[in-house]
């Protein structure tokens, strides 16, 4: 039986439960944050805090204890799971009031949950093969930099992309790809890799982030710029990164092969890099 | 206490749970509606649940028992609770699963769940003195007709018009008003009542379109038109539309008056219309 945490109590996730008058249910008015799990501890964990307090600080939500504290909380969870590889889950929401009113009471208690999944995070058939993607539009709002559990967009994207027979949704504003429906999109042109800077439109990639990081080091030029559905088909290599993920081919999009149909020397060089950076600096 | 209603079973608010791995927590995965009650009746309930069975068969989630079955059970909680005036909310979601996915399983089981709130609806100080809006950006999602729990934009543009000193935000999208934050906007000018025609930029208001159903029977001109921000500047009256206003006079509108900055006659007969329609086919 999986062990989860809420409010300051290690409980079995099935029997978990909160209020239906909590503002994240009520009115998706709460954050999230996933971090992969590799050789039993945490990866990237200092970006993935970080992320979350931004999140937590835009919406006014509260911290109900310390960033410390949090990851105290996820190592313990992977500890008590025996997770060797896998994910934590972290979602917190203003939290419940005695009612419904668009507007929260000052003093109300955040809720905070973490629970993990067990599952592989290396060795996966789609880092072998490569994945399809479909584009679509971005139907999302406009805060999409704020990591916030408003993901129903998110959730057409992905049935869609299932319904087209791929395994990722690129979604697309005014022409250019905006990023995947849970993970950052890159192309390889001769310019280097190719990725959307940050701004409002997407989510600063906790993974992405490290990758780019990753790939200067190791002499590949990385171009801030959008680029477009016409480019990635035309481009040398495409990938995604996300924490589940890590980094991962894309070979089809929208049923056209990019490159040669097979994941490309770039994204499995970073792939490569990123897995030992993860392995290096886990906690 | 209150009684509310949860998956089948009628029980205290207070003891109502879910669990967190709902979907409608995770995601936003859920839709929702609020309707009025007056003289201890639902009011326009017809409209609400054609609207229900709209939004959820747009995310393809099944209704877990009939509308007529939600029904009685809306007269139930209003009953069971003694509710003469107030509101009845109900959410629909696509369910809990055993981890989180944005792909959900085609057997997953909805969750239901329904609660009353018993407050003033009529005698009400706003519909007196009228309201202030504060106009913004609309930071929303493109499928707003969809009556989704993904509200966090809606929240944020609530919290900014208190903040601003008003009680509803009318949200401007290139350059036009486009509804407010829970509310179909108004504006009177002399072409007769002006309002945004229904697309995916707005949500179909069960309440607006009673109101404009009841002008139009009573000889009022109503134009379905987006209007300015300017032009509502400058029009005669303004006014919101929802379930749990009714209808409320705007008397100003980023801190400018509109028209004598006093309720206008158009507003104020289409509230008492609409008082007059609700109680005679309230059931």
């Amino acid at each position: 039986m999986s062990i989860a945490y809420l409010n300051g109590t290690f409980l079995p996730l099935d029997e978990a439960r909160i209020s239906p008058l909590d503002r994240g249910f009520l009115f998706a008015d709460g954050v999230y944050e996933v971090a992969a799990v590799i050789d039993g501890r945490l990866v990237d964990s200092a970006s993935h805090l970080a992320r979350l307090e931004r999140s937590a600080s835009a919406l006014g939500i509260r911290l109900p204890v310390s960033l410390a504290q949090i990851e105290a909380v996820q190592r313990e969870l992977v500890a008590r799971n025996g997770v060797t590889e896998g994910l934590v889950y972290l979602q917190l929401t203003r939290g419940a009031e005695a009612g419904r009113d668009f507007l929260a009471a000052p003093d109300i208690e955040p809720t905070l949950f973490l629970f993990v999944a067990d599952k592989p995070v290396l060795d996966v058939p789609a880092a072998r093969t490569g994945i399809s993607v479909a584009t679509m539009t971005d139907l999302r709002w406009a805060r999409r930099d704020i990591k916030s559990v408003g993901l129903l967009a998110q959730v057409m994207a992905k049935q869609a992309a299932r319904d087209a027979g791929a395994q990722e949704a690129w979604m697309v504003e005014d022409g250019f790809v905006t990023e995947g429906a849970s993970s950052t999109a890159f192309i390889v042109t001769e310019e280097g890799i190719v990725t959307r800077p940050y701004s409002q439109a997407v989510l600063a990639g906790c993974t992405g982030a490290a990758l780019t990081a990753l790939a200067e080091e190791s002499g590949i030029t990385v171009v801030h710029r959008a680029f477009t559905v016409a480019e990635a088909l035309a481009a040398r290599e495409a990938f995604i990164a996300s924490a589940s993920t890590l980094c991962q081919s894309v070979v089809r999009i929208d049923g056209q092969t990019i490159g040669d149909g097979t994941p490309g020397p770039v994204a499995m060089r970073l792939r490569a890099l990123y897995i030992a950076f993860a392995r290096a600096t886990a906690i």
